[in-house]
């Protein structure tokens, strides 16, 4: 069976697929300090080479910014798009760094061999199991795996400004039928997992003024109102008894999980209690009669990210001061529609003010939830194929977080996306010492030559 | 009638009064600047110098500060202490002075004559009020009036760091029947006032804990408690609807205004609307039924001083942070126990935690309201003195803010306190162009030589 022979290739040349990538990590590709701009190019280069290497019509294409490399295979079949990112953070503190974080190395560890270096898991590591899964399949197969593209971004890392602008000028060439993106990680590091449910993001930003100055709380304390208790107020209001969102329509489109994603998830036995305890907790806060694990990745919510107003210095001044602010942050899931929710809390803090206050909003984005199409049978079989690599069932999960690749492709392409990636919590991504289980990379790319074989062509 | 007599020399010798004082401001004694310890030195020795001319036992006393001035004239009768302070706020900017802050002059303006230049108002033009009625006083009589202390400090601008080690080791020789202070305004800038009721301050910082570091809102917001939701919530409790503050036994020891001081105010026919108005407010707020006046003046408060947590600089950061933090004052009147409250106001607080988080307080000091006996009859009698040179009822009044020195001289010398001064609203005291009214100055000195013939000996 062809695919057994493309997992025993994968096998043997593993040490030359860590050549490769130890290659590409020795490139600081940091995208945010434009004294690296030259080594993004250089990185966005050796993917295009490698790529033309196996038989892509690939090219580092030119932005204002970075370059993307864009290779396609010009197969037949479901046209796929794999998504990865070659640049990577910055490295500083580097005292805190156990080596060069741009001469990487294989490492023992306790937990087993890793290898270090920045962007070995985010994503240089991760990006290079699907191109090393083509190469294995290539050499097997003489061909690159059906209609494929794949496209690697070089400005994850500070923003993404030139993504939105690229995509819509190559929309045709980038639109494909499903896209693919390794940037994610494994369930509490062992159990595979495919995100198919991302929370959207909804940010505002209130002011609420009061008297034209700051005022003596001693003159005025009593007689004028104080902004920080209007401020309060209204924070103190946003959540019921239950924890529930009080902003009207907050729960329209807000949907029940599937009893079949409901038995996966408690499949997973999320250990809550250590989940929590890790940073010092111990009882859930949130919603009543919801799991942490379901709040999370299935569950809206409403957060107070800042709040300011007054002294906030040391000693004491007793002021009551002409302003007050907040941060607040709604995380949206199912069809909640972001536009609606902003519409709905700006006119319910505006309901809540007392005489001579006034509030400004300022809008710090506005992205809905990621929901992917499960039903299409891609989604099933990529679950069957990571099942069979780790010896786990792997599980349809959320992401609390947003990815916002994930929405662009679904908003300007039109394509859902396929989360998979082999990625740990303790990677240490974004810190010092970054690293990447040599298990992660191997598996991962055994991973993709699985999945793969049952959605390609 | 010798009191006429008195007034004659101080309308005659105006002019000399005036030259002295001019020679007092010119010594630039900023007591919070190492740089002029010589100057506020120097006034010290010009003030005890001044008072030995006129038959004080009069010294400049060392501090591990700045000196204190104290002089004894040694009559009999009852034992007045005069408290002023001969040091003066820094300059800066002093690129919005008009003229030197050290040279100062007296100057046309379209309101009247005013003597500009740092300290003219705080407090040396005030304190010399008093000085020069003792000057007129010996002249006439051939000695000075009664049973008379003068204590003058160089350290209230910068904190009095030496004034309580100073009186608790001359207790015997400062404790007096009473104390008059002259540091006060005219309320509304023409009508003479008599402070009696100063409130109290309480200050409270509480700091709100939860994990044990700030948190990624995607990853763990739903099921982990926020610090600044559950610290807007303490803050929305801490009033109820009609405005009065929740803490439990707050308002023992609150009394209501007696019939003979409810009535004063109202003769003051405060403008509500123009207190207000002046700084962008329509609607009075805070306790339901009280006037503005009534309020500042006498009726404990709440306020939140300022407020922090989580992210607070531009853009947008979805943190849940480990923290919040308020730092939260009472103003305090009539017998309100301080140290009761704050122990009110913490067990409220920490009833009011949910699970996983604790509470830290900082303690930013605690005084009581002071609340001046005026059953003694000098109240009265100085009211009537104030009446007659000012030609418009006076009145006793409250002071929102705290007035230190009052509480001390309570607290430490035992003695109530009279604090009658003639600053007016416009004096622009910490600020740049400071000024004292001609008119206050003269009818300051005249006020005291109808204050001291009326209560002194």
């Amino acid at each position: 069976m062809s695919l057994d022979a493309v997992l025993a290739r994968i096998d043997e040349t593993l040490p030359d697929s860590l050549d490769r990538l130890m290659s590409l990590l020795r490139i600081p590709s940091i995208s945010t300090d434009p004294a690296f701009k030259d080594d993004c190019a250089r990185a966005a280069e050796w993917l295009a080479e490698d790529l033309r290497g196996l038989g892509f019509d690939a090219a580092s294409r030119p932005t204002p910014g970075h370059p993307m490399v864009v290779g396609h295979a010009g197969g037949t079949g479901r046209h796929l798009l794999f998504y990865g990112h070659y640049d990577v953070q910055p490295v500083d503190p580097l005292n805190l760094w156990d080596r060069d974080p741009f001469d990487p190395a294989v490492e023992e560890t306790p937990k087993g061999k890793v290898i270090r270096g920045r962007g070995s898991s985010d994503d240089k590591g991760q990006l290079m199991t699907f191109i090393e899964a083509c190469r294995a399949w290539k050499h097997v197969h003489g061909s690159l795996p059906g209609n494929l593209t794949i496209f690697l971004e070089g400005e994850e890392e500070s923003g993404s400004p030139s993504l939105i602008p690229f995509m819509e000028k190559h929309r045709d060439e980038l639109s494909a039928d499903l896209a693919l993106i390794c940037d994610t990680g494994l369930f509490e590091e062992t159990v595979p997992a495919i995100v198919t449910m991302l929370r959207g993001l909804l940010g505002e930003e209130l002011t609420i003024k009061a008297a034209t100055k700051d005022l003596h709380s001693g003159m005025f304390g009593g007689p004028a109102i104080n902004p920080i208790r209007v401020l309060a107020r209204i924070i103190a209001s946003l959540h019921d008894e239950d924890g529930r969102v009080t902003v009207p329509g907050f729960y329209d489109g807000v949907e029940e999980l599937s009893d079949e994603v409901r038995a996966q998830w408690q499949a997973l036995a999320f250990d809550h209690a250590r989940f929590l305890g890790e940073v010092g907790l111990s009882e859930p806060a949130g919603e009543k009669d919801r799991t942490p694990l379901e709040m999370i990745w299935s569950r809206p919510t409403c957060e107070v990210n800042g709040i300011w107003g007054g002294y906030t210095g040391a000693g004491f001044k007793t002021v009551l001061p002409a302003e007050a602010h907040a941060k607040i942050s709604f995380r949206l899931v199912g069809k909640q529609d972001p536009l609606k929710i902003r519409e709905n809390f700006r006119a319910l803090v505006r309901s809540m003010l007392p005489p001579d206050c006034e509030v400004e909003f300022a809008d710090h984005g506005a992205s809905p939830a990621g929901q992917m199409e499960i039903s299409d049978p891609a989604f099933e079989s990529a679950r069957q194929a990571l099942t069979e690599e780790w010896g786990r069932p792997a599980a349809f999960v959320g992401c609390g977080g947003s990815i916002p690749i994930a929405g662009y492709f679904k908003t300007i392409l039109g394509m859902d996306a396929m989360l998979v990636g082999f990625g740990r919590d303790d990677d240490q991504i974004h810190s010092p010492n970054e690293k990447y289980d040599l298990e992660s990379f191997h598996k991962g790319i055994r991973s993709w030559a699985r999945i793969l074989a049952r959605i390609a062509g």
